[in-house]
């Protein structure tokens, strides 16, 4: 028999907004392995369970620990947040693993903050749309840059994440002025949710050309509309195209 | 005070795969509307409440029942398969709500096919990625086209849904070629997963020129990998970039 290891989404925050599957997953493990952060919502009603956790960055040494424990012959569950298969530690995970062919991996989706962003600033993913992280870290800025170009040019609405960190303070301002450059027009329907599912949630929506000036923070989604988005009451609607 | 009406994403299909929040929702509501097939998977649970449905493209007339319920003083849920945001209703009923200013929309997230079918074939979308629809009922064919090419230019992965219908059972083939003419290899990994949370789930994960010649149903969201996306152990799986 096979050691079974879950990679879990655990959605934006909220405990309400996880699937009923992936508490069941966290209900049925003897360690969760994750990011202090999230640990540290789940310590209340996991207390009883092994929690543990690797500093930022150190993502490989996390999935070893997964596979290690799973050997020991404990039940467990890696958490991500949002969904875990993006910008997750899915595919980290199945890589790795192909080390450790006694083990068996298994996602489990959760929603994603694009998902829960759009519910938040209304529905400005109703059609096509990208899906493109400004993180540089793991991804040469000119891929990025070439992947903005295209969303641009293909008339796609856009979910950004990691628009921000302490180190690229401007990448946010720089990607809207290579949208710009690339047919996004100054009036360009946008927003932005920071904090999703949590307390503190802050939702904006604002034109393109405020959006370039405006700093957010890391824990923020960006909403950049296509041609055809509108605000409707402070909403962001990306229609379908269903004459009204 | 304002009548408030739910738009409610309700996962893939699977009761478990729901958030709690949704879950909630319903559970506090007199009214849910929506296909008929979905209220029939919600019937055992939610007999007793008034289960309302409008027939196959009569979108407009089902929006227009949420309002009328509404006023009437019933708490209305209306509900949407996946996400209620992506190709869900969402964006219609807020567009449509502009005619009811006595009313409030409030979108709850659910797992889109997206997630939940990545989740299915290992991390096809873990890292920048679009989603595209081939349905021509309501947007041009040659604005899919060109999001197709533009997609392949960026080098996204991609997540393709409502790939086939009755009158459309060539789409996905279309889509391909596509594809493969604006630099997707023939060797290119991809993946398709039919029934995603239901007992008779499929997934198979093969070459793009095989996929250019495989029939699939309405029921399948189909997956192009980008020009890093590999198959292991049977798993479809973009990196993130790490080196293993
Ligand atoms: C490494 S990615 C993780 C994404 C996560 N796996 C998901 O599916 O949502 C981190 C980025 O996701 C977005 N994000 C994740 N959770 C968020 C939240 N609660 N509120 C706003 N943005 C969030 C932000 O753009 C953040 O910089
Ligand atoms: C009109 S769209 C609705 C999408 C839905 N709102 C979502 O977020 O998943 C219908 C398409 O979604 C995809 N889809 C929805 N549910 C699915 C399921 N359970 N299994 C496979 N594909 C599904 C298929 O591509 C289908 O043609």
């Amino acid at each position: 028999m096979k050691h079974r290891i879950y990679v879990v989404g655990m959605g934006p925050g909220q405990e309400n907004m996880m699937t009923q599957e992936a508490m069941q997953v966290l209900e049925a493990s003897d360690v969760i392995i994750g990011y202090t952060v999230y640990l540290k919502l789940l310590g209340e009603r996991f207390g009883c369970k092994e929690l543990l956790s690797t500093p930022m960055r150190q993502e490989r040494e996390r999935c070893q620990m997964c596979f290690e424990k799973a050997r020991e012959g404990k039940k467990v569950a890696l958490i991500c947040s949002g969904d875990a298969g993006i910008y997750g530690m899915a595919s980290l995970m199945l890589e790795i693993g192909k080390l450790y062919d006694d083990c068996i991996i298994e996602v489990i989706p959760g929603i994603t903050a694009a998902s829960s962003g759009a519910a938040v600033l209304g529905a400005p993913l109703n059609h096509d749309f990208c899906v493109i992280s400004l993180s540089d870290l793991l991804t040469p800025w000119e891929r990025i840059k070439k992947r903005l170009i295209a969303a641009a040019e293909g008339d796609f609405a856009m979910a950004i994440y990691n628009p921000s960190s302490h180190k690229r303070a401007d990448y946010l301002e720089r990607a809207c002025r290579i949208l710009m450059e690339h047919g996004v027009e100054p009036e360009r329907a946008c927003g932005y949710v920071e904090n999703i599912g949590r307390d503190d949630t802050k939702a904006v929506t604002l034109p393109m050309e405020e959006l370039v000036h405006t700093p957010v923070n890391m824990f923020t989604t960006v909403f950049i509309g296509n041609s055809q988005t509108k605000i409707i009451d402070g909403k962001l609607v990306t229609p379908r195209g269903y004459h009204i």
